[in-house]
This record gives structure tokens, sequence and C-alpha cells, in this order.
């Protein structure tokens, strides 16, 4: 079973209240929370050490990654974020330097945003060091952004550049939350998400959740200087397009528009936010799944499998 | 630098902003969420395999004692739970089974105080299990009972018994959400803490918010059964009186009231709550810190001290 068999599992039968909007499964939930004009996103996400950094990852991008991971969720529902809680797993014998170091970035990330620390703790985890943060934010009543609202004929959309990440920018990326506040203000995004898993994963999830699906155009994919590089540098990596279709961690926004809006919010992105990339990589499809359409075709792709490619 | 020491210096500098009414350092914090007549209560909590549970306990209760450990904290704030998002570190070969008995615990008791479990994740924890909880509550506008309100004068009482929680209690006890929230509604509760860490040391903290003291009746601190059964077993097990007021995880409520109404109080509660003991343990006195009473005197009691019986 996959991880996302299980939660798709567990998530059937989790208990709901009259406060839930939107329960699991979206990139946060929302909640009511008594205000007459928002309601309340709420978002949780953990790094391990050893699976998402290294032991001798400086401590503050640690902390700065544990939150950017939240604050790119929140992103991805066109909301503001508001208030953090943090928790740190260390082992018994703990360096002190390194939790005020940790929280040195994370606070420095959450200045940035606005974000308040509120609350958190430090237990014990003997073998490697872990950090918890759950963050709750806010969106106008009815205008968080879902996967769910994506329709047959949009233009799919990615901010940035894919693939690579690991190579450094999963410690160092920007939350797209001002281009995602801008977005939902200006135009009328369907649906959209935060890419962690790769724009093959993430965008599949938009297919789900709105039952359509994509024509991925294989030249049009912003494809990182990292990712060109690491294909460069050795024979078993990834080839480019397959590492910006598949690499996790780009945390950019990928969202749809009615195709009529494309090339206004072209424009206007451009003006707006002149040093970010701004690319239309497909276009959604009453036909389910994604297909990759090449100068030879139209190729199913298939989950994130480097075997469909052969 | 023990771990207060640790929280008190990175609390300092915890970035806020204007939705923060109560930051850090409460057994919740107050949000401001844009609501007129209620604030929002956030907590986060975590429980570590080989800390705060075996590898041989049963994962239902795991799940329940995660969750059960951060409603006990917005008990404490006289609020009512809402939502929570759960993170759970698992082996790389974990068990689906165990994931499911976990999340059936948890589930079980989010039900039962309608609580909505609105996210979460699995992520790689290769050597133990840990499962952090954030939860969200809410309390009507400015009616959060915190620690920084106890006056000198006032009568301190506990919920339940005190100490041996480890025997058992610790897995099965009861959050007192309606408890509390009886108590805030029907009299004007001065301070209030949940008794996770012993009540010398919670109790404690009121008195440092409050900056008063306390004098505690020896006799009239509620030794459990627990407690007394482990003194009993084992020449090394903690006197009953010192395991109730330093053994941890009571999650009961402590709190303080005006004196005059104590006796009120006492009988309002016999009626309301015929089955959970409460007691008035002691007074609130302007010389700061705490002191037992026995048919000797008074003796200074110093944090969670076992050297300060001697």
């Amino acid at each position: 079973m996959t991880e996302f068999e299980l939660i798709a599992r567990l998530t059937q039968h989790l208990p709901r209240n009259e406060s839930v909007v939107v329960g699991a499964g979206d990139d946060c939930a929302v909640l009511e929370c008594g205000a007459p004009d928002r309601q309340l996103l709420f978002k949780t996400d953990a790094v391990v050490e050893g699976v998402h950094f290294t032991k001798d990852t400086p401590p503050e991008k640690v902390g700065r990654k544990a939150l950017a991971r939240c604050l790119s969720d929140i992103a991805a529902m066109a909301g503001t974020p508001d208030a953090a809680v943090v928790t740190i797993g260390l082992p018994r014998e703990y360096d002190v330097i390194l939790v005020e170091r940790l929280y040195a970035g994370l606070g420095a990330l959450a200045r940035e945003h606005n974000v308040a620390i509120v609350g958190g703790e430090t237990t014990t985890n003997p073998e490697r060091m872990f950090v918890s943060v759950a963050l709750t934010g806010h969106v106008g009543r009815g205008k968080a952004v879902l996967r769910a609202g994506a329709k047959v004929g949009d233009a799919v959309f990615v901010t940035g550049e894919l693939g690579g990440s690991l190579a450094g920018r999963h410690l160092e990326f920007e939350p797209r939350l001002a281009e995602a506040r801008w977005l939902a203000t200006h135009f009328k995004v369907h649906a959209m998400i935060d890419l962690s898993d790769g724009l093959a994963g993430d965008l599949g999830h938009i297919l789900k959740a709105s039952k359509v699906g994509v024509d991925v155009g294989s030249d049009t994919v912003p494809v990182s200087r990292a990712a060109k590089l690491a294909a460069k540098g050795s024979s078993t990596a990834k080839p480019p397009l397959l590492a910006a279709l598949t690499d996790g961690e780009d945390f950019e926004l990928c969202f749809t528009v009615a195709a009529p809006s494309a090339v206004r919010l072209k424009d206007a992105w451009k003006e707006q936010f002149p040093k970010l990339k701004l690319t239309c990589v497909g276009k959604l499809t009453s036909e389910l799944g994604m297909r990759l359409k090449d100068k030879y075709g139209a190729h199913a792709f298939k989950g994130n499998g480097y075997v469909h490619f052969a």
C-alpha cells in the first residue's frame, strides 16, 4: 500500500463536525471559525533528519524549510498565514545552540510573512531530529482555491522552474503567497496546488479531484537549470524533463484558469512579477489521465514512473 | 539548561502579529480569527515511543493519548475543541494495520468530543513511532482562563486524584473539558492549568505567572490509589504524597477561585459531577513559592526535587 492509498483509506473514516468546510485531502483544511467574512485554514507538515534534510544541514535551514512547506500549502489555497506552533524532537543530549539556530531560521521566515509563532514543545527523539509545524491562516469566505474546481478546456500554468530541487532549492524556496493571493484576486483560478511531489503527481491530484485529464506539451515544461546540470553530470540521473515532472519539493504553484483568460493572465503576471517565470504547460481535457505531447504524438504518462518513458 | 529554561529563552524572541492575544507560555495560544464573539485556541503536542508510550502499548491507546493531551490543554483554557491535524512518524516498513488502529483510537476520542480530524500526514522516523497532534478550539471572547489571573487569598482546587499515572491512567485519562467549561460558566475562575508535569510543577506555573505563592495542606492532597500501591510495592518508589506532587501526566485540572466562593463551588460541583472528586488543596499567599503545611509546620517545597524532602 502506498502512502496515498493509506491516506485515502484513513481519510474515508475521519470524524467531521459542523465547522468543517473542506476536510483532509486538499492542501489545507478549510474551517468555519465564527467569522462572518472569512474562513480558517489549517495545515500540518513535518521534516525528519535523513529524509527531508541531513545531519549536516544548517539548523537555520531546517527550521526555515519546516515552516516554508506549510506556508506553501496556505499559498495553494490563496490564503494568508497567521500563526504557527512548532514541535521539535531532539536527541537526549541536545544542543541548545542548535535549537536556537533552528528557531532563528524559522522565525526569520515567519517575520517575512507576518506569521506569529505561538507555541510549541521540545520532546525526545533519540536517533534523529524531527520538526513538525502546524499553521493556521485565513481566506475570504468561499474564496479558498481548491483542487476540485478545474474544468475541461482550462489552461494549466506553473510558476518558476521545475526539477532538481534537492540540489539546494528545497532548503531555500520562497513560498508563493503573494503570487497566489494576487492570482485569486485578479483572475478566476479554478484549481490550485503547490508542487511538493512533482508536477506529474500533483497535477494528478487536481485531475483526480476535478475529474478531468490533461495534455501537457513536453517542450513547454520549464525545466530548472539544476535538473539540466544533474542530467549532464551523471549518466544515472533522470533526463531533465522527467526530473521536472517527477522530482519533488519544487514548491511552485500549479493552477488552472479558463483558456480565454490565459493571454491576459500572462501579460498581467509579467508586469506584476517580472522576475518569476509563469508557463502554460498544457490544457485540460475530458479524457482522463495525463498525456505528454511531443513531435511524435501523445504518450500516456502514468504516475511518477520512469518505466513509462521506455 | 532544563527544558523550561530553553523554552523561556526561545519564547522571548518569537515573532508575534496582530492576531495574537496570548502567545506561547499558557496551555494554549489565544488568537483573534475575525469572529466578533469568540477567539481561537491553538495547541500542539507530541508523543514519542520509548518516552510517552512503549513498543507494546496498543496503538489505539497511543492515538487516544496523543489527542487527549491536546484536549486537556483546551480544557485548561475553559475552551471547546474543534479540529485536529495529525502527523505520524513511522519506520519505513510500517504496518498499515497499526496506523489504522492508531487512527481508530484517536478517532473514537475525537468523536466523543465532537472534534473533526481535518488533515495530517505520515512520514518516516526509522527507529520509533511518534505522533504529533495540533488542535484548534474556541472560547468566548475574553473568556479564556489563563495562568496569570490568580490572586492572593484564592482557594486552590484540583480535580480527581494525583500520582501514579504511569501505572495506566496516562493512556486512559478523560480530558476535563465539560468540567472546565462548567466551572468557567458558573464561577469566576481566576487561573487554571492542566496537570501534565505534576501538581508542584504546574501549580508553580500559575504561581509564577500570577506572582503569588501557595500554602498546600499536605494532608489535603488527593493521593491516587496507584501512587499508594506503588509506594507499598517497592521500597525505592516515591512516598505517595511526593508522587502526588511530582508524578506527571495526571491531566487533572488545577484552578483557583476567590476563597468566599469555595464552599458554594464544592456543593455545586458535587451535584454536577458526583463521580469526580474536587479537593481544595491550599490557599494563595503573597509570600512567593510553595510551602507544604503539616502538623510540624510549613516546609518550602522547591521544584520537583525529592531532595527537598530530606
